[in-house]
């Protein structure tokens, strides 16, 4: 019997680490003999464009290069699976492929989307009475799935947001000058990462100053107001805003591109509220959208991300070896007082589709900062710095052969 | 007798690794009892806002985390001294300063605009037969100062760069579909750090297939036909360009603000082009502006350039010690075979005001690539990563106490 891995969704620091995980835990399967990666995640399945990772992933220094690389190493899509109902045919074709290669477990690292493939797949297979195994391990640097006490990316992603955002303080308080920063942060729904950034209070620091999670209500008049405020204490005001904050009159600053699962593509929060406060207050201003660098910053990756990321994709290996289907790996709770994680599975119908939030207790009333109880939670999650392989002074990555 | 140094300009990941390289070779000298701090670069010495460093810097840990902060951690100024015909009171207040406090000797880390200070200032002391000697410390992500092989700052702003570049080449490659990416990188008039965005091509990688530098001339038309050609063989386009390309189409896009030097402000080069992409070829594209993530990104500086940045601020305080004001500290020159820099003093006034190109013959005859001896030239400066103490899973960094 062979199994087949694949990855999709957005990049992040650590998803090859949980393709690593999945291929070192499948290998110890006795019953498994090849472990083929399908390139572009369930495309490569649909088109039959496998690869033997055995061959690829022999020596121990080929599995540090993967895990030390960014982005998806078997590549990524953002297929949409249509319903079995609505077309059977597509079904058959990955079933056929699967069976083809002898293909007893299917492992698909990804976010919210992939799981909701996890889940069909694996209600396919049980409705048509196939043995395939259909295991999803979480990915997303957004934070935002259900049942887990945090997902592998997120970590390395909060850690880099952080470490910018403590160098961007450094770089903005040197000049005698009023002026403002505003940062704009990934987060399509969910405010987790943009929560991150207020992680140099550990440090005793006051910014960023005011901190806006898609979570509560936003309006310019309020922003504007909270800016004026913070810079009677301070004559530089650092800001954290997440892409994901919603405001009517900002639209207009805003694509409205709507990508195939619906979602809007946003941009652009963090130019408009640059162009607010050029108007309305007048100060010297200045806006940095950390953009795709906070979803591949594989050189501040999270030691203990990284770690958490292989272990999950071994959970899924393991709990399939036991004869799960339809499952998902997960961090499923923490033990706060020395940051223990336990780890599990969870249904992946009960995690796909649907989206974690930042507690609002973890927000303060006034709705523009958070609270410490937010940064203890996420303080643990971003320690380590991994031991990078380089070369010409960059880090080494492992590039997959087709 | 003592000493004062301050810091100036844009920050720069090294810029307190030149100021510890000053203050450890000022407690060598042996005419020196305290070496000063000068808030806010020529300004603090203006105002008489004096740090005493020997009660801040006196152990190994407050000087190995001096080293690892980035940005000036004397805080910083854009002051424009006037000549001392037009503005003789300015340099009288200095000279009281200066005298009130037993000083024999100033210190200015800096860039282009700092130099004319020095060179102003020295110049000044010289005319009135002043004892007090002024000396430059290099200091700019730009490398544009002239009589230099390279400054401090550029190779750790590169190793940014390059590292970004090459964690986006993995990003950006992960679905299967035409897609542009534009970086945009900093420099006001030079291409040097946009050159070091090819830095990828050493491990054998295609990307970035188009890199634009502002000593050629740039055409919408043409970039619009590279990028076409370019596709022909890539899905994924990958541009990297620099903040001071000129054409003459692109202004609208930009704000046309001037600084105190009369340096345009310039923002919004990659958007531009992102828009042209669009309208014009219609395919995904994205831009990433790097911003000032690129000048205080200490966290990935190099060692190479953090050890170089030192040995130019004892550089300048030993020739200082020797008699000599009015010059600077530079690596004239480097033994190319095994990288061996060569260290020295040059005028000032040969600094100042002037700025070096990147050699026409380093970039490829159509002006939209850099050719191998820009990447041989770059290289050996972003070797080496320093070894950082962390708290929290963030470097610690030194905060200066007025």
């Amino acid at each position: 019997m062979n199994v087949v891995v694949a990855q999709s969704g957005g990049p992040t620091a650590v998803i090859n680490a949980s393709l690593l995980g999945v291929y070192r835990q499948a290998r110890l399967w006795d019953k498994v003999d090849v472990v083929y990666g399908s390139l572009n995640g369930i495309e490569g399945i649909l088109n039959d464009r496998l690869v033997n990772l055995n061959e690829q992933l022999d020596t121990d220094e080929q599995q540090k290069l993967l895990r030390q690389t960014p982005s998806a190493a078997l590549r990524s899509c953002r297929y949409k699976l249509p319903t079995a109902e609505k077309a059977p045919e597509v079904y058959e074709q990955i079933r056929a492929t699967l069976e083809k290669h002898d293909i007893g477990a299917f492992f698909y690292i990804g976010g919210n989307d992939s799981m909701d493939t996890v889940d069909k797949l694996s209600a396919y297979f049980a409705s048509v009475d196939s043995p395939i195994r259909v295991m999803g391990v979480p990915k997303t640097i957004d934070n935002d799935l259900c049942l887990m006490d945090h997902t592998p990316g997120y970590g390395s992603a909060a850690k880099f947001v952080a470490t910018s955002m403590w160098e961007m303080i450094r770089d903005c308080t040197v000049y005698e000058l009023d002026s403002v920063l505003i940062v704009e942060i990934m987060g399509r729904d969910t405010g987790w990462l943009t929560a991150s950034a207020a992680l140099p209070r550990l440090f005793g620091c006051d910014a960023p100053h005011l901190v806006y999670l898609p979570e509560v209500e936003f309006t310019a008049d309020r922003f504007i107001k909270d800016v004026q405020q913070a810079q009677k204490k301070s004559r530089t005001v650092i800001v954290a805003v997440s892409e994901g904050v919603e405001l009517d009159s900002l639209e207009n600053y805003q694509s409205g591109k709507v990508d195939n699962f619906g979602h809007k593509y946003l941009s652009g929060v963090g130019k408009c509220l640059e162009e607010l406060v050029r108007e309305r207050i007048g100060c010297k201003v200045r806006s940095v959208e950390l953009n795709i660098l906070q979803r591949c910053a594989a050189h501040i990756a999270s030691e203990t991300d990284l770690t958490e990321a292989e272990s999950l994709g071994a959970v899924s290996v393991k709990a399939a070896a036991q004869g799960h289907t339809g499952m998902v790996s997960a961090i499923v709770s923490r033990n706060t007082q020395d940051y223990i994680p336990s780890y599990g599975i969870v249904p992946v119908c009960d995690v796909a589709n649907k989206i974690k939030y930042v507690p609002r207790e973890w927000i303060n009333e006034a709705g523009n900062d958070v609270l410490p109880a937010a940064l203890e939670y996420i303080r643990p999650l971003i320690i380590g710095e991994p031991n990078i392989l380089t070369e010409n002074g960059l880090a080494r990555h492992f590039i997959i052969k087709e």
